[in-house]
């Protein structure tokens, strides 16, 4: 599960947010990334933690005063960015545009939008991932586990039947570490979070207890097994399944009353 | 006379030509600034020359994703900012919201317009500065001096007519050395330059060039004198007035045949 | 007093209101407009009321898809348009730009704004009218004349020290003749209505009620006097002021016991 | 076909052209709408020639001064609009919004998109129609006909890979009879047009030869035989396809020497 902090134009600080998202992440081997402003991203960049623009500008370098361009924002320490967000809402051609110019130099994308038919729409662009923010849940006190949950599982749906390798976040509705599980579970693979961290009182506590449910409840329900006969053995082996895309075998093999256990 | 590099989203190579002008700045007393990207004012800042952003928004700090607020341009290093570039033109009620924005966190503000009634327009939202931007000059290889100055001279007298205190800059068809001095001449205290710096191909000899008749040209011609008698004493005040706000006054005293010379 | 009735998108039928219009305006001597969508103006315009746009675009005729120029406003039979409605915020060069497409065709011309400083920006480029609309009063049931009136009073003296000739309406905050009264005492000599009329059950009825006191009681309160002696007759003329710029004027003659009177 | 006639803001008289196109469609049978400015719909729609809207604001009713709705679009008589031409390009969630406004009043849909890509994203929100208009064609003298045709070919596969009812119409690059039917056979059902009859001298003749090819030309390309034995009479059916969605069936009965002919 990749959780991604964005600041937005909150009066927090950014470096102290980005320093504890940097700890939890190092101390959890949760994947956490910060979005601060343009203005801010070569501080943020520098306490190590994974960082992201909140917007860039879809132009090729030239006179576009008053713009940030992808080739600034990768120079300033970011490896990815948000596009669309509801809150800078971009035209078709742009957001078209913008998806080419941050692969124009290797920065990570993610598109938002409102509802399953713009996510089909925008997935269409080759984003590496889109985030879907139903209206009702933007901005708001509701968790997306409470609000109608169809929103999240039909915007999976949408992003797979046009490309099944573009990963769908969950962007509006989470703050809490169950909201997370919901959206695990409705089928996105990361989420996006604002106030729920950035108006914390202790955001470092809030992460934590962000994490948590994903390095430990939603580790163990998320075991597999699977059962194999090999050469006279019997073969176990138990698949612990991480959200942030890591497994963990454990190998047990059975012979006669000889039990080999391999540890990852 | 106050030099304002505008970087916009050229390829150059931003603390290069931040380090070249704090260099001449340093060597000649002249007053340069750099306005890189917002993704690049952290790193323009830290070279030690004078930072202006190219723009900021309006906003006060909240839900703004995108956005790059007074806030976080004065927290990278910033210390001015340009406010309605012909490339990123504003909405009027931005303007009066953005300037505002820009004085609750002590940011020096210029704000752009295409001509004198637009200069006067702007000058009522209270800047620092204005600069005039006349539509022919933008982004093309005619100078100041050859084409219609009565655009300048005009956006000093508009503005001078709704605030005396304003400065005016002349934001378009500034190349060269010879350029700055018709831009003084005509009434501006500032210049804005763009790709005659970021394009050079060895920016810190076209700033030097440009800073020469500053320091040079523009001071023999702009010498005066000043006659008194004084307790017997014949005075003669010779007094070299630099466009960057300073002067410099020799002072010849003349009793019997007894001269005093006074160097400063 | 000019009232101009902005049907903005509201539901209501556009020709109803139209022809309401028109019937009080003739039966009072009032001037009233009536701005509708731009694909209502022509059905507008029919009922014979006077007409006005609620934006045009800025451009001269050409490849502008989705524009409405100043030339098919005028065209359809509009006689004005607003600029930079609340609702409408334009840029300031585009402010300029669009001012002179009116003028252009000969379209009459207001241009809103937030408050006094802004007021004034505007009135620099030459429209033949100008309205203040405070943030507070825009689109609530606030009336001008109990919120503070000093915004109306200042914006009418910020126009006035950059043109003397530009009208000053109250954009905003008027719903009942009473407003329409304050707003006269403060200066302007036009309002902005909308909801009040297009939302109205009877929006003959409530224009009638605006009217009114332009009709009566502001004639009973706008009554001036002059006595002068003149080839041995006293005279004394009784001016009644209308706020719709015309007076009426009776004179009285008295020498000895004759007494001549002179009605208009 | 379709053909789709785009006033733009062009300084042509809309009603003449209206006429004309009227008079073409009715002696031809080919489909012809043409799109004026909004303050022009009621005099075009007057003509009785099939009329569109060149852009439609995604508001419901309310507080939108200056905005165009579909209720008053369709209220002066259009029946169409084209929604995001590459002149008034939309924010993502504003084409969605705008497709469902104009599905509202029922309110024919064309969006436009520039490449493939953005036609198969734009699909997804249902219009009745998308036109695709490839930069390069775009305001030019290059006709689709010389251009890389496979853009339009794609744009095609594109939409149908989103919804296959989908119409797919030609929006550039299209100024003769040949053209016309060029995108035909790329798979394009309608095209767009503006200057190549808004500005030529004689707009109906220029429409005239536009749709010869249509009713001739095609016709004699697209006639398609199906033969077969019933009741001992061999059938002969020739069959014109006009690109305007009709057929005409010339049934041929031959049995031992007696032949029958059906004409429609």
């Amino acid at each position: 599960m990749f959780i991604l902090i964005n600041l937005k134009a909150y009066p927090a600080d950014p470096v102290a947010i980005a320093s504890a998202a940097k700890e939890v992440a190092d101390a959890s081997g949760a994947r956490i990334a910060v979005a601060p402003q343009a203005a801010d991203l070569a501080a943020v960049a520098e306490t190590g933690v994974e960082t992201w623009a909140q917007h860039i500008d879809p132009n090729d370098p030239g006179s576009h005063t008053g713009s940030t361009l992808a080739e600034a924002t990768k120079r300033s320490g970011a490896t990815g960015t948000l596009i669309n967000h509801s809150e800078q809402r971009l035209r078709l051609a742009t957001i078209d545009a913008t998806v080419q110019a941050a692969e124009r130099v290797e920065l990570e994308t993610c598109v938002c939008a409102n509802n399953p038919a713009q996510i089909g729409a925008v997935t269409a662009f080759g984003p590496d991932a889109v985030a879907v923010e139903p209206p009702a849940l933007i901005g708001g006190d509701v968790s997306v586990a409470t609000a109608d949950p169809d929103i999240i599982s039909n915007a999976v749906t949408a992003a797979a039947e046009v490309n099944a390798e573009t990963a769908v976040y969950c962007g509006a509705g989470i703050s809490s570490g169950d909201d997370l599980e919901t959206a695990s579970e409705l089928g996105a693979t990361g989420v996006l979070l604002a106030s729920g961290v950035a108006k914390a009182d202790d955001p470092q506590a809030t992460l934590n207890s962000l994490v948590e449910p994903v390095s430990w409840i939603t580790l163990s329900s998320r075991v597999s097994f699977s059962f194999s006969l090999c050469s006279g053995y019997q073969l176990l082996v138990i698949r612990f399944l991480y959200p942030v895309h890591t497994t963990i075998d454990i190998l047990l093999a059975l012979k006669g009353d000889v039990l080999a256990l391999h540890l990852p």
